[in-house]
């Protein structure tokens, strides 16, 4: 066995790998998908942690966990960096149901909305009306509105191949439902979950009420897309019908939390940061395997990989685990901020936020020069089926690094079933296959291999 | 991932209809994506109709309701082609386990490979000998191998980027595994699962006798990769420890079975013919529905899109469910005969049997100038992130109508998670995402369409 894996070994490196660039990302694909931790890791985040909620006794565990693996790396440093974190608590389970007539009630699952207030304790109950975006809100007016739950029901556009781009088209109902519903006198808001498919679970996700003062604040909720679509129908055969749910979440003060750093010093040029990271923080409903922990567990892994594959870097790598990413930004925030006020030099960021399934590419938010840079390296990617590389968005943790120098990119995997766990209970360790999870930390790898080596052009 | 930073998301990929071709993709994708019969189809014939092995009641159940399906959709003909096939069953549940010492038994999960005959009723109990290929018995000899079971225990090469090269490189143990080992007198043959993943799955899969005399086949089941690798442990701990295991399969004679086909008839060209399959044989063990339920229902799928989309086909597009892949190729074999036959003129051929994951793109078995025109389309396909367009294999079933005019096209999904459910009980509607299903639909029909209209090279 050993001498035929050998022979299949060295077959492979004649056909892949010629020049000393393709023999490095060969020997790291490979040390990816045969020696790999990040499967490891991402299970016991995923089972043995579970959903790590800014604030959460969670998120504390997750931080200790990673900051140990990190260290057992042999890593140059490893350390937290402190930042406060708002904590937002769900309380005890949601509750909802629709009635058709006095006593005639139907269940539905719902969840609250990250950041929205309670209920008062005996629950909202009242009449629906169903819209389609903030738009509607205001043709509607208060007359409409006033003493109504108002029911968010724009669905996620199927047509669009990147399932991200669907998802922003029809997140601003989520982010900005209750605001904007409050102006117009409703007392509550539910909101069909961003997920493309039609199932049970509902998907939370941040929301925000701006400037609404807080005695006007309403309740905001998700409901599943299997839940929608049935209160929608009813709506139409029985448009009176009445809406009720409670819940009894809550906003704290905020709470010490950290971000999780390690880096290996740069043997050439030590003072050029490249940041590699996605975010510690979950939701609390699933096990936050896909979001994100899956871009976590890549990011440790492609220290590791450069580590096991003999790689010196002649530039400072640093693995960044954001805390907080999901409902404040505050981890990234820090991170940014703490840099420019050491006057640190940062060329590069690479974030994993899309989920670990197979990848595709990067897309990048960098000068022309260097996107030109990456497209001179696409061909050395092919063999790994990776032929995406263009202009785009990175990940919301590195963006506050921006400036006109600096590389940023973001991973970019398949994006098909990513909504149909995305902030949900389904958001599970078994939704991970360990292939896909290892083949982006190896992608993730080879790009921070390629710049480290050549340089950012600045 | 989050949200609000989403607004901010670069659009890479936008869709723009100029041509008509490319409105006519457009059409095709926004159909399958919206209006989509694929995954309906796909869950009658997994949950409804479920595993469907040759000359089974459950591959007659299939060959009717795929009839009646096609004859739904106004095809200008729908037909069954009759075709002989070998009926091969199970019979009772297998059993097996190691004995490390009298009376300390552990059992292991196993399946009879398909064809293989039984064990004695009281089951086979001898001594193993493990061993990593065909090649490693010769070495061994008669000696080392009389009165034992043989092992095969060489693993899928995880290094393998596209997992059918990792299969392929493996399968020969099951195919021809029991034939080789009964020349050295071995008595049974257990062979690992073409698995990439640990887990308790045993998968079957076609393996043959060969030459073999009558008296001297031997059993041959899989073991599940975890099972393999306990075994493997175990006999280095104990290389004297004993496997026993007891299966009833049994090789009946052969029975009458179809292909189902349909056609919509060419306006042009009615008599050049295009093909676009699967096959609609699956193992028993699980519902085949990646292998190859999707493929049949997106070869449906792509008749059902040129006609809604309103495509008009110069040539006669055809879809062929094959009977017979998994354990004779009957279907296919007949197919291509009856063609000859007929004198019919088939210049291009599709076959979808690699799962329906996520479209890469295909692999082309034809002329050079054939494959430069499908690169020629390479740019039309990218909003779809279709990108892989390179000569090899096409399918197994429409191989026997191969000649030099001929456009031969396999399509290529995402291939990291096929050979986790492939052949085992783990192949089951819940594996298959609606959206990857459809896409690569999608995609078929674009590539059927375009073939249609511009022609085939000759």
């Amino acid at each position: 066995m050993k001498n035929l894996a050998l022979l299949l070994f060295l077959i492979t490196i004649q056909v892949f790998a010629q020049t000393p660039d393709e023999k490095q990302l060969k020997l790291i694909y490979d040390a990816a998908l045969t020696q790999g931790k990040a499967y490891d890791w991402l299970n016991y985040i995923s089972n043995q942690i579970g959903g790590r909620l800014s604030g959460s006794v969670q998120a504390q565990k997750a931080v200790e966990y990673t900051k140990q693996q990190m260290e057992s790396l042999g890593l140059d440093k490893v350390w937290l960096q402190p930042v406060m974190v708002p904590k937002w608590v769900r309380g005890t389970p949601e509750f909802a149901y629709f009635e058709t007539s006095p006593g005639m009630t139907t269940n539905i699952p719902i969840c609250a909305l990250g950041g929205s207030v309670a209920t008062p304790p005996g629950g909202v109950k009242a009449n629906l009306v169903e819209v389609h975006g903030l738009e509607e809100l205001k043709s509607l007016g208060r007359k409409k509105l006033e003493g109504k739950i108002v029911f968010f029901n724009r669905p996620m556009d199927p047509k669009k191949i990147e399932t991200f781009e669907a998802y922003s088209n029809c997140v601003d109902q989520r982010t900005s439902g209750a605001a904007e519903a409050a102006k117009y006198g409703a007392v509550g808001v539910i909101v069909r979950s961003m997920n493309l498919r039609l199932d049970d679970f509902p998907h939370t996700g941040a929301m925000s009420y701006g400037d609404t003062p807080i005695k006007d604040r309403i309740p905001a909720a998700a409901i599943s897309t299997n839940g929608a679509e049935l209160l929608s129908i009813t709506l139409k055969l029985n448009p009176d019908i009445k809406f009720a749910f409670r819940q009894s979440c809550q906003n704290l003060e905020d709470v010490p939390s950290f971000n999780v750093i390690g880096e290996i010093r740069g043997s050439v040029h030590p003072e050029e940061i490249m940041v590699v990271g996605g975010h510690l923080d979950s939701w609390d409903l699933g096990q936050g395997a896909q979001d994100d922990g899956a871009g976590c567990v890549q990011s440790m892994e492609v220290l590791r990989l450069l580590k096991k594959t003999g790689y010196r870097p002649k530039r400072t790598i640093r693995v960044v685990l954001f805390m907080n990413e999901e409902n404040g930004l505050r981890g990234g925030t820090k991170y940014a901020e703490e840099a420019k006020a050491k006057n640190e030099k940062h060329v590069f960021a690479l974030e994993s936020d899309s989920g670990g399934y197979t990848p595709r590419g990067f897309s990048f938010d960098c000068s022309d020069a260097n996107l030109a840079q990456a497209h001179g390296w696409k061909k050395m990617f092919e063999p790994y089926l990776i032929h995406f590389f263009e202009k785009g968005y990175s990940g919301a943790d590195i963006l506050p690094l921006k400036n006109d120098q600096i590389v940023l990119a973001g991973l970019r995997p398949d994006s098909q079933r990513y909504f149909d766990v995305h902030h949900s209970a389904n958001d599970t360790f078994d939704q991970v296959n360990k292939r896909e999870l290892e083949l982006g930390a190896a992608t993730m790898a080879s790009l921070v291999y390629l710049f480290d080596k050549y340089g950012v052009v600045q």
